[in-house]
């Protein structure tokens, strides 16, 4: 069986997250990265290429001139990677979408809610697969979690709270990582609630099964100088009524990276936190505790499907990016559609969640969500 | 040296705090209660009464006859426990610091922020000692967080997370305990807010030195027929411009009594929780995190001197009560003021917060809190 | 209801267990500390005695003084507790039984195992109360730990580890607390094998309901010039043949007081460990793992009658240690045997495997474990 | 830069340990598996192959034919992974290393410690690269174990406990993993002291820097018809005298995979688990705990080396797997040594392990470890 074929756009030099799609896409054996525009400047193009084992003819200096060539090869690339700063996520996938190829971009969606928007009808219009990398939808006990929501045994949610403290921007940091995130023309309307916050917002929808309807939310640029909000605390309500906090920082000195999500239902409670992603905690009202490991036995299939190794083997970050792209891969094979796969949906829903919280933190007001 | 007298106002049959009162006080051997009012039905408060070892002499059945008749006495009480759903606190407090007795009190202080101010006035009026018992100030090391904050250690408080959930009222529960708590002509304003989310507030205050300048509240009435709240999140600013996030709750279910209070600074946070009372957790920007446990000779004196077992051997609920007390003791014994002991400041502050939060939810709009 | 009287032999200025005892006994409101031999020094006992509350006339310099005189007395102790080094701990208890006084004795039961045989006597002789206080077997969750395994829901047991690290003699320690126990003329046979060693071992067969038939042991003097060992190591057989590990040690730098057993069945296995002693994990073969809370309503009986809180508000050493008290109460008030007590069967089963351990060590070899 | 090739011998269909070695071999992008010969079945193989992305023509039927082949061509495997049982381990190694290809071997080396030696002379003879996947000798947090003890911070060591339990033996189990484990033809001397036990003196052994020299073992059959034992449990004595505990076991019903390592020293300890590979915890005599984090900066530089994402992002087993894949892959292109890389003495040293404590089992005595 040939492997799907690859090209990304930004994970040049410097870049986090461009080495994790090359780590993740190809560590099932299903996808090969076979070209690049890693970087405008073409020597850092080639170079990064062969960092990540491309041909120089390959690596591009311009992502429209990658996807006029790659889609016009018989062996080119049918999947296009956006792994650039959020401001290129509309032009790339709307690039690449219209030239027939498959998408797969980093979160959030787009700079605006607009621009998802536009996206949307673009992605309606070609009928192209979009994927966002909401990494943590990966990770099979987040899935588990998921299940057992949607499988009643909780009850009606009651109550959600997802958080996710880092601290890496406490001080004044001087990195590429920083520089985007921290600059308007590049992250778009949100600092950390668009890099993060996000993340959070994704995943209480995901798990919950709910809908966001209504936010109150306190963006706050701690560190001085900043441009965008490098912390945010928001209130929710969710679609059936019930509360929900969210809180995400990146000046919480001394945490790393600790998205965690707890959902309340009338008789229980489920708790799954990255810092301890294999296993999966459900606390009940009337009987002891209960503690889900990955790769067991007894989980469903939506779990067991994206383990590679039995219990006590943890798997990590790689692992659940590289479930997204197995998702992916069998989109692109079969045709048929992931449930657990986040697309131009997803990606609208979360613009329109950083867009109600900005707004919502200048105007000391409560917003509804509506999209 | 003989034992310091106390007598209680409330904890009859059902408490859960009388007890609790109880077996703190004595625990070091320097309290002996005497007397108590426990209920207004004399035959129950004689019951009551023998339970906890006191005489049936001295076991009333009004705290007005019992205030009246053991100041009259010269081995009467001293120290007056007001151990009541929360309407009675003002006028328990008011009745024995007239009659110059002591009083330790149950939180929040009063029903309302313009009892808690009337109480004020008499507390400042008389000279009384006046203490309440925010039970997580008495654990060591809640107290060395504290120490640690104001050192300087972690650099100038850039924000903070207080989370306070329980889950004993997801369903319709019928108990004493529940019973006063959520109707609004015992328990006051609040519910969740007023039973836990202000040890939540005054525990955050405490530790982090500053004080709360604005609030924005989403308090829920989850369960179907409730009165009052039994859900509660907020948004904070500190006088210092920190954003913190404070939820309470007691309809998670499955979850027990997991306060947890963060507080970052510049270079690194600290983190403790009650499910682990003896470990506070340091996490810093740049180096290993670090873990203190309760009984450590490297602990601040304010943090050694409430324990009573050397490191290994916890202590809990009980004895973090008793520390309360023990500070109490000191001031009767000494006249001289003991820095960690809550007094009226504190349960005006709780009140405010409690009033703050409730109308606040009310406008669905930010408050400021100004006392 | 009147007090029960005690009386406590040891536990002068310097000593951890004594404190301890009196705050153990008198936590629940049944026992009075009223006497007491706390130093061969008249002025020092008197002087530990008023830290006690006892009145100096109460206080004396000789034990057999002691049990003499308020064996005595109308209102004399009837409960003489012993906190001595282990060389006093058979005169001690001798005497308080020949005197038809209950005792309650810290472990182990004496210094060699021909002296636990001989208290055995004495004890069948005068049909006297003798309580050991083995402190774990006061934990609500190590009883409900022995209920588990005694309900046959983990099957037959297979396999069994026990530790027991403490770090606290890494060094030259010099205090009192370190003198007696490295001192063979006070400690007797063993070291850390029967100061802590033997916890871990009662701990074993207490929740096993197995007994140990042989072991082979390797004890070490690893600090320099010690006399007797300061860790154990000992390799273990069951009676019903499955094998099993028990290690201590007090020169594990850094280790506080970590006593911990797992027990496994055929199809799972518990976990019980001192540094969270409020909870207990039961491990299974196909399904999830669960944790159990002290203080919740779905524990056996057992647990739950040792418990003065609700789920979520820790108890710990002190209020374990008073469990064990209030058993003895039980016993002096009611005449009823309490099936979690130890006595002196227990006594001399830890004698037996502390000189059993000593002589493997010596030898080198596997030894019987019989008496 | 052409990827390093690769042929696999054994890992046919149901194997674990295949599938980890091809995961694990390319994660990083620098080597390629070309060819196999996976099952001594020829259609097997070939599927087996194209489950791996082998061609037809390269999965062969014998590894024998395998490395005839592959070392006559000039596009051929160089490196050969030994995925066997054990009893293959000997001639694969033997035959890949006299054709002049570079070996990566699963542990133990070998079947018996005769063959280790064998074995060991035959390295030495070609000089060719002989490398064992001791999997947990690639998690940074172990090196960063190893490298703390190297420094001396914690002091001479003074003693260790290594324990992996694990519970998928407990019941009859019956897949190709259980079948040639618990089979002498094909496991060798040993049973959980061979598959697992070896694992956990490796570590012993490679963090501390010390050799062992003497052992007690009671290796039992848990599980009725067993022909090797399932637990194991030993005592040890390192080179400078400190004691050690090992206990492995298969039966440890509801244990997934727990190894943990905990090496004191005279200031402190620290602790390693399996389950939470990303964390290292310091203990200290005098001072807070401290916990290291994988990723973090401040670790030492074959720590650093060894992680792929920053802090906070979990690798797993996996990673730590491709990171002995690392070292070889260095190896094979620098010809310099890899310090962390375990070669054919650790081999010998393990096989001298499990002989010693099969003997001291049989023996019921103790056994000096001479190699």
């Amino acid at each position: 069986m040939a492997k799907l074929r690859m090209a990304m756009v930004g994970g040049g030099p410097g870049s986090f997250i461009g080495p994790v799609h090359r780590l993740a896409a190809e560590l099932d054996g299903e996808i090969a990265m076979v070209a690049g525009a890693f970087s405008a400047n073409p020597a850092r193009s080639t170079e990064a290429g062969l960092g990540y084992g491309v041909a120089p003819d390959r690596a591009y200096a311009s992502f429209r001139e990658m996807i006029a060539a790659e889609a016009g090869r018989g062996d080119g690339a049918r999947l296009v990677v956006v792994a650039t700063p959020n401001h290129l996520h509309l032009p790339v996938a709307v690039a690449a979408l219209e030239a027939g190829l498959a998408v797969v971009s980093d979160k959030p969606a787009t700079a605006t809610l607009n621009e998802a928007r536009e996206l949307a009808t673009v992605v309606a219009r070609t009928g192209g697969l979009y994927a966002l990398t909401y990494t943590y939808t990966g990770y099979p006990l987040l899935r588990e979690a998921r299940e057992i929501v949607a499988s009643g045994r909780l009850g009606a949610v009651r109550k959600a709270v997802v958080e996710y403290p880092q601290g890496w921007l406490s001080g004044a940091v001087d990195n590429k990582q920083a520089a985007w995130r921290l600059d308007p023309s590049q992250a778009g309307l949100g600092g950390c609630v668009a890099d993060i916050g996000v993340h959070a917002f994704n995943a209480l929808e995901f798990v919950s099964g709910r809908r966001v309807t209504a936010l109150c939310a306190d963006l706050s640029r701690v560190q001085t100088g900043r441009r965008l909000d490098d912390d945010c605390n928001v209130l929710l309500r969710l679609d059936n009524g019930a509360p929900a906090v969210l809180h995400a920082s990146q000046i919480s000195a001394g945490e790393r990276n600790g998205l965690r999500l707890r959902i309340y239902g009338e008789r229980g409670g489920l708790d799954w936190c990255h810092d301890q992603p294999n296993v999966l905690t459900l606390n009940w009202l009337d009987r002891p505790s209960e503690t889900l490991h990955a790769g067991a036995p007894y989980l469903s299939a939506s779990a067991r499907a994206v383990t590679r190794l039995p219990s006590g083997h943890p798997e990590g970050f790689i692992e659940a990016f590289a479930n997204i792209y197995r998702d992916v891969a069998a989109v692109m094979r079969t045709g048929q559609a992931q449930p657990a796969l986040q697309g131009i949906d997803a990606g609208v829903r979360g613009m329109a969640f950083i867009e109600a919280a900005v707004e919502s933190s200048r105007d000391r007001a409560w917003r509804d969500l509506t999209v």
